[in-house]
């Protein structure tokens, strides 16, 4: 690198980042590059909290880095863009997911494909090293710069807040839906977990007008699910005449939750060729019992966010269904409060912090 | 049923079978049911040894009940025709793999659908309840009688002795070839394990102009794998620096293998979107490490052989690309030598029994 640090990152930024495996967050003075060509910048309004940031925070998946500040699910309104920028202009509702970069080269299928986010180069949008070789910082904070290419269009009836967490959430789900073909009108799906993930795939399910069954070890959630969001059914995981009486019944299933849990009762649920897709990720390999695969030509997949094109296709189709997450807004200063209630699943469904009125440097 | 036995099942039959949990197989006369007006009747000539057999005649599934009377690999010529059958006719070449029988109905999409092999009540060729409640034997015997709908044509140019493992092992991977979509020519495909089921897997993907990378335990296989059926590469499983260097270069992989192994270095052998399949059933089921899958939205799947329409299909590609399996013939009389072979996996690649030659009553 030719360049000094404070010439290519100028810009004073602030917001609160974690120093330490305590995961405790508290502010931050930090400085973000300058905007390129085709770069976008925007004044950060919200960023959801995804507990995928509870696990950095804490270093739970072994390569955090300090400091580190989160955050991948950012809406806000733009205040530059770049000489070479085409898609975007001065005020414009925007928004970032989980990444801001990937290798774009003509070798890499995946992102020729529009995937970059399974390119083995992507880089994350917080806590991954940026192209100059600079620590890329998450949206916990007053502003966010990027190039266009993964900026995402928030449409005029989005609201910044409860679309933010679509941004990760939403497209976490949206895109297996579609990828295993589980978005077919009529089909029948499961549902694993009804938190930050799954309250939105049931949301989407029956949008695409599938049936949808919510699996939930809370016999408590079964109202929520039904009345407040639009589920068919709802089976309680751990009664097993329930279990028993839906089994073979699905196509597909979308397993959300990452604390562990067996499959074979879900393998179970879903009919021949029934698929079972993964989300969450057990910090402890589940057992895959092989011959109930067998007998049913059945599967067990993963997927992982989607990419920049599908993520745009994703908050349009929210867009034109009336689709958000359901959120409770929070001011920046109750962050570690929010992370210990994230962390016992108290939250309906998604954390989202009100950055613009409420992130002081102050 | 008002129908006694010996009226349905007049007809003398002669095989060899298992009294009990030791395996062993000896003489053993029974009845068949008599030629139906849709049945076909035929001269058994030869009889493959599946590895399958040898977890039944020892009750290694739990569900074996005796006499059991092997075998599922079988072929022979048309003795008799039911007035109702349109497809054959006495003297055909013909062949039964691993079902006699389905529920056909309209509620069931798996018979809907030629996959009479997801049946939930699909008859097995041996060891199953027959539809007139009578007990099911297989092909270690002088004859077979089936409903035309389960009988195979093999084709001119198919010997009955080596096409005769094609009826379960050749199904068993060419239908996970098409049903995975990883018979595309110019795909890279792994099989692992070279026995039965796998020499004949290599066969077929090389003939839709698929590179195939054979991975197994045994480096002395490396020479048989390039040379004899004409793969493209060979990988010691437990050779770390080979298998590394083999990173994310597969579309997917043919696991044929049903001795227990960890699933994570064949996910690791596999590129974004990567399929396993596994065609062999590990008594003890592996762990299946979620992290990697939703990495690079792979999935691991099953698949339990294939319908009859699929398998009519597979033995007229195999007979145009002259795919057989390598087998070594052998006597009615060595039957409990080749099965202890055969748990050795001392075997290339697979015990077809010669029935028409050897199998006296005397």
């Amino acid at each position: 690198m030719s360049k000094l640090p404070e010439e290519v990152h100028p810009r004073k930024a602030f917001g609160w980042a974690a120093r330490d495996t305590s995961g405790v967050l508290s502010p931050f003075k930090f400085s973000r590059r300058a905007n390129g060509d085709e770069d976008v910048t925007f004044k950060v309004h919200y960023c959801g909290i995804c507990h995928s940031d509870l696990h950095w925070v804490k270093n739970e998946w072994g390569n955090s880095t300090y400091p580190l500040l989160p955050g991948h699910e950012i809406t806000g309104i733009v205040t530059e863009v770049g000489s070479k920028v085409t898609k975007f202009k001065i005020g414009d509702k925007v928004g970032v997911g989980g990444m801001v970069g990937a290798c774009h080269t003509d070798t890499c299928d995946n992102c020729k494909n529009d995937l970059e986010n399974y390119c083995p180069k992507a880089i994350q949008t917080y806590c991954s090293t940026d192209f100059d070789g600079s620590k890329t910082y998450g949206g916990y904070s007053d502003i966010m710069v990027a190039n266009e290419r993964y900026i995402i269009r928030m449409p005029d009836n989005m609201p910044l807040d409860a679309g933010a967490p679509l941004l990760c959430a939403g497209i976490t789900v949206y895109s297996p839906l579609k990828y295993y073909g589980l978005h077919n009108p009529g089909m029948h799906l499961g549902v694993v977990g009804l938190g930050g993930l799954g309250h939105v795939a049931v949301k989407f399910a029956k949008a695409f007008g599938v049936k949808v069954t919510v699996i939930s070890t809370s016999p408590g959630k079964k109202q929520e699910a039904l009345e407040g969001l639009g589920a068919d059914a709802f089976l309680v995981s751990r009664d097993q005449a329930q279990m028993e009486a839906a089994i073979c019944t699905m196509d597909g299933i979308i397993d959300t939750v990452s604390a562990e849990h067996p499959l074979l009762p879900l393998i179970s649920l879903v009919k021949t060729h029934g698929k079972i897709v993964c989300v969450g990720a057990p910090d402890k390999p589940p057992q895959l019992p092989i011959f109930p695969l067998l007998m049913g030509r059945k599967m067990v997949g993963g997927s992982l966010t989607g990419g920049v094109k599908e993520i745009q296709e994703m908050i349009d189709f929210a867009a034109k269904h009336n689709i958000t997450a359901d959120i409770e807004v929070i001011p920046m200063d109750y962050i570690n409060t929010a992370m210990e209630r994230l962390s016992k699943a108290d939250v309906k469904y998604r954390f989202v912090i009100d950055i613009a009125n409420t992130l002081t440097t102050a």
